[in-house]
């Protein structure tokens, strides 16, 4: 099977799967099924047979699946072989946090470096270097950018954002509370950090009708 | 209506219809359609009418909604009249980021203090105190706080989760990268950043299939 475009929650799973069936023999277990996958990580099994169908074509009835072919294209899906390089442009406090988050490699994704146009130094454990604003477009275009993520200020984000689509960047992840209009083509998502909580806070508000004398308390 | 728990997309569409609903003069418009709400945003009709449905029991045929009613049902749902306090724990790079986040109160939630172990000051431009760890428990039980952030390493997240929970937190946003576990009747989030980027990667890898010669440069 080819790569396949799967859904957010399906991807979220993959490293999991990934993970105990390399810590599997190959020698021994050629084969897999969804049963038994679902039992070593507890998680339900329509669940994962679902999920094993949308990244593999080859499962087998009593067979399972190949255990070397499924793993091949776990990696695929999440671009392992080949991590696709990123670039970061605003090295502000959210900007240090995503370069010193260190889960974007399970996921197939490897912040090369970040960008700032307060030319300050930035320790960030050695791990990754910013540079100025000014060396952006050159670096983009030598090491073949199409991943950028934009932790500027909304006053900045679209500049950012038509710069980086400039320099040949396909995909655009913003952190900047405002929208963005990128040009047909160009794939954007707009992070929302605040939607997260007051997710979880519309659910705690609604989650004990029957606590009627609590409510929370007005700080100023 | 009382406050309804409603879907993490129509919550993230609520504070555009507040804003525009409060930027019309309550006596000229005393009513108005998803039609209407849905031309001044440019969003899609269905979507709307389906948000405000969603949110306000009160549309009627031909009159739409009763624009003070569908503004007090909105603020209730983002529960704004009386913002939930909460708590961060990490004041590293991303709790920072987070304290410095201005979109929380638009979405109903306060970040009243932040606690880290590491007894440093903290200069987040006089906004908010980092206080230590050692204060707590106190300050939960006292300001009756029911939401906790997690923005701690992964080797002490489940210990400052099972803290939170000892003193009252009923709802956990979780930035550490691994699987907490809380008792039944808690509400956990886990927020996973890596994903959002490998869900943009996904899509980017299969977005060209025709552009097969160009592939990411491997960075070492």
């Amino acid at each position: 099977m080819e790569k396949a475009v799967v859904s957010k929650a399906t991807l979220g799973r993959l490293p999991e799967y990934l993970r105990i069936l390399k810590e599997l023999d190959p020698d021994k277990v050629t084969h897999i099924s969804a049963t038994t996958v679902s039992k070593m990580l507890g998680l339900g099994e329509v669940q994962v047979r679902k999920d094993l169908a949308a990244v593999c074509d080859g499962g087998r009835p009593r067979m399972g699946y190949s255990t070397p072919e499924l793993i091949d294209n776990i990696e695929r899906c999440l671009c392992r072989g080949t991590p696709t390089p990123a670039v970061l442009v605003g090295a502000g406090k959210l900007g240090q946090a995503l370069l010193q988050y260190d889960e974007f490699e399970r996921f197939g994704v490897k912040l090369v470096a970040a960008f700032d146009s307060n030319d300050r130094a930035i320790d960030l454990g050695g791990k990754t270097v910013v540079l100025p604003m000014n060396s952006f477009g050159e670096f983009c275009k030598k090491e073949r950018i199409r991943l950028g993520i934009i932790t500027v200020g909304k006053g900045s984000a679209q500049e950012v954002c038509d710069s980086m689509i400039g320099c040949g960047i396909k995909a655009v992840w913003n952190f900047a509370p405002c929208k963005l209009k990128v040009p047909e083509g160009i794939l954007l998502h707009n992070e929302n950090l605040a939607l997260s909580l007051a997710y979880l806070n519309n659910q705690l508000c609604n989650q004990n009708p029957e606590d009627t004398t609590w409510k929370p308390k007005t700080i100023q």
